[in-house]
């Protein structure tokens, strides 16, 4: 049975556990093994903020060079991009060369979250391919759902990186299925 | 002599090419050979959008696969956290047991920039060692630069993580300097 490693913002609701239990479910029910990140760690409570990070940390690591491939999370969190943690994890995967399964909450690509969220509609600069913001930094305009390295990484592995809107993009398991159905094609091809 | 991957948003400057340059001379100047994103990419324009991200994506995996170490830029971007395709690197350069160096040009912690400017300075609930924002986030509190997986992963890697403030955050060198400087005496000892 194929070990999928569950990255995600999910560890930060206040009904984490549930959710990651939700999601282990699932990920079972389409015959995967899951692991997921967070659990308890026994003993961290007595070290100072840092060393309990770093068991954190650890933890997860060990978790990502035991599974087989990762189905991540990049629902946009606290701003207009994934959870910088989960996208961490993503090229933790892409660097060991494990193929990647991605999904987001939200049909809104990576242009449009900035140009639209981040820079409120503002006047954009173009000249040629490039757009720009009104504090002249690049937009990226690829047709991507995210920052490039992390497109390209999904599409290169071989993997697919699954969207759908959401009444509640936080827990919504919607585009979820759509990347353990699509998990589950690739392995059974192999 | 040893090859540093220099992974950053700096290729979103309007002035890219400058700060690029000025930061492989300073590489160059610290003894290593720089490799940097970006640059030419001829016939790219001809493709679509989406398969130019391709071409550049895959130019910088093909890049990092060749460098011995990164010196990444967390500056935080659009945002309260990191450019995202420089964390995606991170993990890369991670998930291949590679040494870890970074640098902010800011000394603001993870948790001031969330509990500051994510949340503007409204109360927060804290229970134990878990602190949340009024949304029920959990807001990460481990005396960490950025998301504890980047921080623990430079920790293990026997890399340093370097922040100064700075008037120009997007393209101060003083902390890329602190970087270069620790790396230095990291291979020196190797």
């Amino acid at each position: 049975m194929r070990k999928v490693y569950l990255a995600g913002p999910e560890v930060f609701l206040p009904d984490a556990a549930a959710v990651l239990a939700q999601k282990a479910a699932l990920a079972r029910e389409y015959g995967f093994h899951p692991l997921t990140p967070g659990g308890p760690h026994p003993g961290a409570d007595v070290l100072g903020a840092f060393d309990f990070g770093l068991v954190i940390g650890r933890s997860c690591e060990a978790q990502m060079n035991e599974a087989d491939f990762v189905i991540a999370n990049l629902t946009p969190y606290r701003g207009i991009g994934a959870d910088t943690g989960t996208v961490f994890e993503v090229g933790f995967m892409r660097g060991q060369g494990k193929p990647l399964f991605a999904y987001t909450n939200t049909t809104r690509d990576h242009f449009a979250r900035v140009s639209e969220d981040h820079y409120r509609g503002a006047e954009l600069s173009r000249a040629g391919l490039l757009t720009r913001g009104p504090d002249g930094l690049l937009i990226e305009d690829h047709a991507m759902r995210d920052n490039l390295m992390i497109d390209t990484a999904i599409h290169e592995s071989g993997g697919s990186f699954c969207a759908a809107d959401a009444a509640d993009p936080a827990r919504d398991m919607t585009a979820f299925r759509a990347a353990l159905t699509a998990a589950r094609t690739w392995w059974a091809a192999r």
